[in-house]
């Protein structure tokens, strides 16, 4: 069995080569999700599994912010870049001194945007290229800083906060451009996919998830849904009259790109409302993995995970490109642990569906994924009609739904380490009640349909979590580390064998990449909804990570609610949390004795 | 040469035998100044000078609130307290448990308070008695809190927010009482200390700073100043009309008791407004270390040490109680690092002026105090007629005052070691232009008369801060290590012949307590304000402190203020504070590796 990580070979001509090289580079970490692959592995091993229990804490930084703080630092060269929740601070660090402030920037947002900010005032943080950070700010101000000095290089608005159009995503930058998403599937915004030129900050193309093939840069014959040409204008057929233009499929989660197809890869969100009943018919293309071309944006491909969703399983979680033996073949595969409990293996080359299988155990509302090419309901999930929200209908409260909207994972990005073969997944462990009804589309307000109330998933082991090391060959989970709270931190897996994750009650831990035995601890200042990276410093690997709980799973410490049923359902099932944390904004570094 | 930390003997019979059993046991801190002697001395040893340099971070904790984090964390068994600025969370953490919380109290404060708080939104902590938690919050309210569940016990109002009484410090238990300050110089507040029944709330007596005998609680004959008899009405007398009334004088500082001669210290403020013109006399007892009989409150003696202040030299640093050897006779001694630069060494029986030393060699506003009892001027400083903003008038600017309004040192608290019997002292290294304006009382207005801007001392190291070793039996400096900030942590020494503190960036410091060489150091998630405390816990001893840039040297960044005259002048002076650390509030607790 073999397993090797995405490296780069011929590239387009046009290939950002400064920016692949020192993603190539494990001392740095100069885009969020560490590579294009989305794999989040670094080939540091001063770390290992051996003395990782010896780690620790080398220096701390308070952001000043309170929240959920979510994505990581970057670190290029000397420099650290910190990027915090809402207002959306930047902070430039010299890691020749402890983290000094060598520039700070902070907008002026207009404060009014975090009422419209569905899952707390997170932010995932800013990306690095061509000497340039890049943000893209709550309000959805797309930002070029420069790198060295914090000044503002140019500006451009995304979208329109007044009317529910948020952001909370990082951006990619990929070739000569910054690929940029938009948040608000809760607001009846309709999501797209918009590259700015990186010098200049022009708008390049956008690319709708619903609507006309023209706006969704679809190309009937050429694009194509599990190797058959998508057809004219296959969006708008799959809804009931206009809906599609208040339909969702935001697009506030992780892209990835492969250099050697050329192909940008990134999933949409949830139709709007929540009440399913409000919009009959498949709901294309909201809960869409979408390959895409990135000089115009067109589409190679699509596949859509959850038709006409009932239960919230917006597919915005990443797609993680690795190259892997499947039935002795080696294949371009993108991994992706989808929000209902699936995860997909695909071939990211054409978009063919190798396999979909439950990932957590307690996943109830369909049965499996149909694989077989044949079928009329191929590529689909095969829906438990007890658990269909739509077939109860409005007004009837559906219990029991596993896993709950939140997903069997969330945003919280898995982590695959070509040593082992395995991925590492952050995983939620929790149900639901789930009661849809009516509701009327008003811009800028509410647009739910859907009363939830969510817990730990039952007859197991009491907790909401699970951390889990997942085998795609097999289809296997080797083994998972039950938690009581959901795992809402980004895992990174590493050289040195160890798998580093955080935990919402503000655990930093390292398991053993091979056995899953916690190897080291320690308590942060707050809960743990970032993503860990590491980066080497003058001969000294270090690992990093920000403390600040908040995002949804901890919108009821973020946002001061106590009532069960707010913040869409999440505050009654995580409300212990208060008796383990309270808010933060910190980064905390570990680093060996010397 | 001998030195003894004071030790109760005889003790009268309402002595709080528990509690004070409690202070005796090194492995507890259960008042925020350790003990009654306010000396912030450890017998603990475990972390010595040795090895102090292997320190690590145990665990941390963010207490969810940003802004100054003053006073320090309590430990009482297996439980520790954390009080936060405004609003006054209180956090009960089980330290069998890393921390997790066992309660939380988070009183529900008219925000309003904040505006009228003159040096951030801070408060030195709680204080722990008889199974109870006592705060007293910004809003003035006193609360009994039961020390294992958090519930209230009883709560009490001690002042009024609407006519600017507010309150920052701590509160001293004593036998069956509680001993409360306020806080309001700078709005004209009449400063008064307050006992209140531990076990009811029931007011015990109120001593007021200003004002007729019977509401100072001094008695013409028996109350002292200097070896005489006070005589009536002193402070009536020292004031145009009835400007006492407003005549500041607060407590807002530290309070310390000796067991055995029965008398509790404590300094009082500067008196209102900072303009002098509209104040002229000695504004009694204004700026003054009172000893008072906590049974009934009844002044034993009084000492003025900045008549008719001029420049904000507020009294109220902490009083330490130590018996040491003075020209070969053992002498009941109180120690007081004023914020006027002098340190005075007094007879704490008596209340006889044993010695006055500048402890800063840039204090220059006079040149001396008069140490002969026969003179005129006994006991009172000699004014430098070009530093005297009184003289120069209203409207005048008076440059290159030392020390600023913030004095050599403010509210910090000094630590004293019998081992090496030197104190360890915290000191600003600031100078000051003031020019002082006529200003009109409206009640809950600012009444603070003067434009002050602040910089480091000139001709210097540079920096605004030191940390000086004090020898008080030779009057002499041992040791100072230069800062580039003051330093407004409180200091630790401890029988392990370390000192620690914390710097305005964030370093939490250990160095030699006989050579001030650094030991150890470490970069916490802010700056530090707070005082170091330490404890045992499981056969381990812990180093713990808050971080949370704030306080009247941290303002700026605090309260968001650019403006240099801004935040009563501090702004400017400490503006380079945003290069090094943001808001934050955060404990951080150390330990050696096992
Ligand atoms: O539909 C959307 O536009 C949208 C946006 C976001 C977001 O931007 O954070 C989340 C979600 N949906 C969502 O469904 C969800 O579970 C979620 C979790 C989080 C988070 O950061 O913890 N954000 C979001
Ligand atoms: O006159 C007063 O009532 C009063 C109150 C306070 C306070 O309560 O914090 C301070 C001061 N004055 C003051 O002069 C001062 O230097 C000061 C510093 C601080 C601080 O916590 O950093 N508080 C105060």
């Amino acid at each position: 069995m073999s397993a090797a990580i995405f490296v780069g070979g011929a590239v387009p001509a046009l290939a950002n080569d400064e920016l692949m090289g020192m993603m190539d580079d494990p001392k740095q970490w100069v885009i969020q999700t560490g590579d294009y692959a989305n794999t989040r592995f670094s080939e540091l091993e001063q770390i290992n599994k051996e003395n990782v229990g010896d780690l620790q804490v080398a220096w701390t930084f308070s952001t000043g912010v309170l929240r959920g703080h979510e994505g990581g630092p970057l670190v290029v060269g000397n420099m650290m870049y910190v990027t915090t929740p809402f207002p959306n601070v930047v902070y430039a660090l010299d890691l020749n001194q402890e983290g000094r402030i060598v520039w700070k920037y902070e907008p002026q947002q207009d404060p009014n945007v975090i009422a419209v900010m569905c899952c707390d005032t997170v932010n995932r943080g800013a990306a690095y290229a061509n000497n340039t950070i890049f943000l893209h700010q709550a309000d959805t101000t797309v930002v070029a800083l420069d790198a060295m000095t914090g000044e503002v290089k140019w500006t451009k608005q995304n979208g329109d906060p007044s009317a529910g159009q948020t952001n909370t995503a990082t951006v990619l930058p990929v070739k000569d451009m910054i690929l940029v998403g938009v948040s608000g599937g809760e607001y009846g915004v309709r999501g797209h996919l918009t590259a700015y030129d990186m010098a200049t900050g022009e708008q390049r193309w956008r690319a709708y998830s619903t609507g006309p093939d023209e706006e969704m840069l679809v190309d009937p014959q050429q694009t194509t849904v599990l190797g058959e040409p998508i057809g004219e204008n296959s969006s708008l057929e799959s809804w009931e009259g206009d809906q599609w233009q208040l339909g969702g499929g935001t697009t506030w989660g992780w892209y990835s790109y492969d250099p050697e197809l050329d192909l940008v890869y990134y999933g949409t969100g949830n139709p709007s409302t929540w009440n399913p009943s409000q919009r009959p018919g498949d709901n294309k293309w909201s809960m869409t993995i979408m390959a895409r071309d990135p000089d115009d944006g067109m589409a190679k491909w699509f596949y859509q995970k959850t038709p006409h969703d009932e239960w919230d399983y917006d597919g915005v979680n990443e797609n993680i490109l690795v190259d892997q033996e499947i039935d002795g073949e080696m294949r371009q595969l993108l991994v992706n642990f989808d929000r209902n409990g699936f995860v997909y293996t695909m071939d990211r080359a054409t978009g063919e569906l190798i396999d979909a299988k439950k990932y957590d155990p307690a996943v109830n509302w369909a049965t499996e994924v149909d694989l077989n090419p044949e079928s009329e309901t191929y590529g689909r999930p095969q829906v438990v009609a007890d658990y269909s929200t739509r077939e109860a209908g409005e007004d009837t409260n559906v219990e029991g739904i596993c896993p709950a909207a939140l997903g069997s994972k969330d945003q919280q990005p898995a982590s695959f380490s070509p040593e082992t073969g395995l991925f590492y997944v952050p995983t939620n462990h929790v149900c639901m009640d789930y009661e849809p009804f009516r509701v009327s589309y008003t811009a800028g307000q509410p647009y739910v349909g859907a009363t939830l109330s969510m817990y730990p998933a039952p007859d197991s082991h009491g907790g909401m979590g699970n951390f889990i090391a997942w085998d795609a060959r097999t289809g296997e989970i080797k083994w998972s580390l039950p938690e009581q709270f959901s795992v809402w931190s980004g895992a990174l897996a590493t050289a040195g064998d160890v798998v580093f994750y955080g935990t919402l009650e503000g655990y930093l831990k390292a398991v053993d990449a091979e056995t899953g035995e916690e190897l080291y601890r320690f308590k942060t200042p707050s809960g743990i909804i970032g993503n860990v990276t590491t980066y080497e410093h003058e001969g000294k690997q270090y690992i990093a990570v920000l403390s600040g709980i908040g995002g949804w799973a901890g919108i009821g410490l973020a946002a001061g609610l106590t009532n069960p049923n707010e913040g869409l359902g999440a505050v009654g099932g995580y409300a212990a949390l208060s008796e383990y944390t309270a808010l933060g904004g910190q980064l905390t570094v570990f680093a060996l004795p010397d």
